[in-house]
């Protein structure tokens, strides 16, 4: 990982150019910069579309917001000056992909949000509404992770969740549980700063994994009264195969969390108890759109998790920095300054 | 595996005592001879309830037809010498259990179908209708696996099957993707007589994994127009992997086979394309009775399944014949000759 100067990029149709405000650190830039090769092999032997040049730059970086400069050619857009949040990517998960549109993230072609200047696509560009800190705003991709991996569990209220990890995935997990009613939130992490911010967000009941088993608290607490749905926001080899030993019967488990290596799993619980394992990714430009009005009308307080600013210069110190899950959750990156 | 004399059961109230006329040998039992005891272990761990002591006769056998002898006292029950099926065990992820249930699969107390006397729960019985041959109607068990697998999938007309493995367990899927109305269903077995059966009970596709793999026929012949859902019947280490690692964006896997080691999946695989796991085992009443119904009224021929007969000494040899996938689907045993 270096910080270097590159070309100023130049909008085309149907294309804007933004300077950057802010832009959160995501785990996933933390995976990318270490087995970021490894990743996109085994994503291409799977089917994954894309490809990825490790030969040329890639200015990592999708949760961004930024200010409008200017627009391409004939394209009619926000006017300068508006600031603006934008999926970074239409995963393709969820076709179909509008021509012409940028991915901002993991590119060789567009910049990420780690730079200065870059290149959106303009339909996909929303305005920041009700005056929401800009920095706020950088967290409406996370929170559409959140809301997604809900959306995709079809927990409805009555229902408990278990939220395994407080990282900013398991806490927008949280928030999004808040959103859809439910009334039991059991949340476990080893970090008193994220259990903290877990019980901020939502969490009805958190615990340290060290001192108490989560499914534990959930059979004490709740297994008597409801069904539950786990959420997997560990993302570290045996979490998964943990989430499936204690499951209940018959009960479902949203795996959220990325685990790049191959992991080990026990079939014969899942069969026993017959599971339901749904791996989630990404999100809807809908769900991306409702994760902004959330921040926006004060729904979701996203504002404790930003735990630090850092310019460009110290985007590689940051990268350290998140390997210590107690002193931070999202660092907003700003590159102008 | 011994073959040996024990007391006779005596039934009590709400039990019948019943002859046993044949009682097919389902995989789970090959299994079951061999690693019982790890079997048993892992459920434990993971909560499944149920002990069993192994320094104690266990007499498995649970695809069971079987006549009516007599019933405990107090107990009205279908007239003697009526042929008669019965769901084996009420599989405890669909609660509520009758009180006094027997459970005829894998217990200390109760024979399964590999002995001459059975002793089953007089609620449970199913008088076998319209004539179906004995013989056939003891396919009912296997049958009703394909079913519930089937209706948990949730796969609708429209959408693609395909079904990895056609041993009993696979050949029940077919038969049951033909019942809801699956216009593509493409099956893949080594064996060539499997193949055959395959297409005799209704899968419209049928390939040998040595020569075509199945999903490049899947794709060839059915991704443009139609959505996915695959059944890993085979249920050896790797063989889900296999299936994650071809399936198509956002589709579904049915695990219908058992396979007792743990096994490594790609989770990235799975998050990258959205896939949804679910285990699969056993079956509703509801989907047994139907399973019956679907026999004996000819929408399901099962009579091509069935490879050999033999008695009971007959067994052990027997289970050194399943090993072999070319000679034998389903052999019955008939304890009373």
């Amino acid at each position: 990982m270096v910080v270097d100067d590159v070309a100023d990029p130049i909008p085309g149709p149907m294309h804007s150019l933004v300077r950057v405000v802010a832009c959160g650190i995501c785990g996933s830039d933390l995976h990318f910069v270490h087995h970021g090769e490894a990743m996109v092999t085994l994503s291409a032997e799977a089917g994954g579309g894309g490809s990825l040049d490790f030969g040329r730059d890639i200015i990592m970086g999708h949760e961004f917001v930024a200010e409008v400069l200017e627009h391409g050619p004939d394209t009619p857009g926000p006017k300068p000056g508006t600031l603006v949040v934008s999926i970074p990517i239409v995963f393709p998960t969820l076709p179909p992909v509008p021509e012409n549109a940028s991915s901002n993230a993991y590119s060789n072609e567009f910049n990420g949000g780690y730079a200065e200047l870059m290149r959106l696509f303009t339909p996909l560009l929303l305005p920041v509404p009700n005056g929401l800190p800009a920095h706020q705003a950088a967290l409406t991709e996370p929170m559409a992770v959140g809301i997604h991996a809900v959306a995709k569990s079809g927990i409805v209220p009555g229902e408990t969740a278990v939220v395994h990890g407080c990282g900013p995935v398991g806490l927008a997990v949280i928030a999004a549980l808040r959103l859809v009613g439910i009334e039991t939130i059991i949340a476990a992490d080893f970090s008193p700063a994220r259990r903290a911010l877990a019980a901020l967000l939502g969490a009805h009941i958190v615990c340290d994994p060290a001192v108490d088993d989560v499914m534990d608290v959930w059979q004490r607490e709740a297994s008597a009264t409801s069904t539950l749905v786990q959420f997997d926001a560990i993302g570290v080899p045996g979490s998964l195969n943990r989430a499936m030993k204690r499951a209940p019967r018959a009960s479902r488990i949203l795996v959220v969390g990325v685990c790049m290596q191959p992991d080990a799993i026990t079939p014969i619980w899942g069969i026993n108890k017959e599971l339901s394992l749904q791996f989630v990714l990404g999100y809807t430009p809908e769900e991306f759109t409702a994760a902004l009005g959330h921040l926006a009308e004060g729904r979701i307080d996203g504002a404790p998790m930003i735990t630090a600013t850092v310019s460009l210069d110290e985007v590689p110190k940051a990268f350290e920095d998140l390997a210590n899950p107690d002193r931070h959750v999202k660092i907003m990156v700003t590159p102008n300054g």
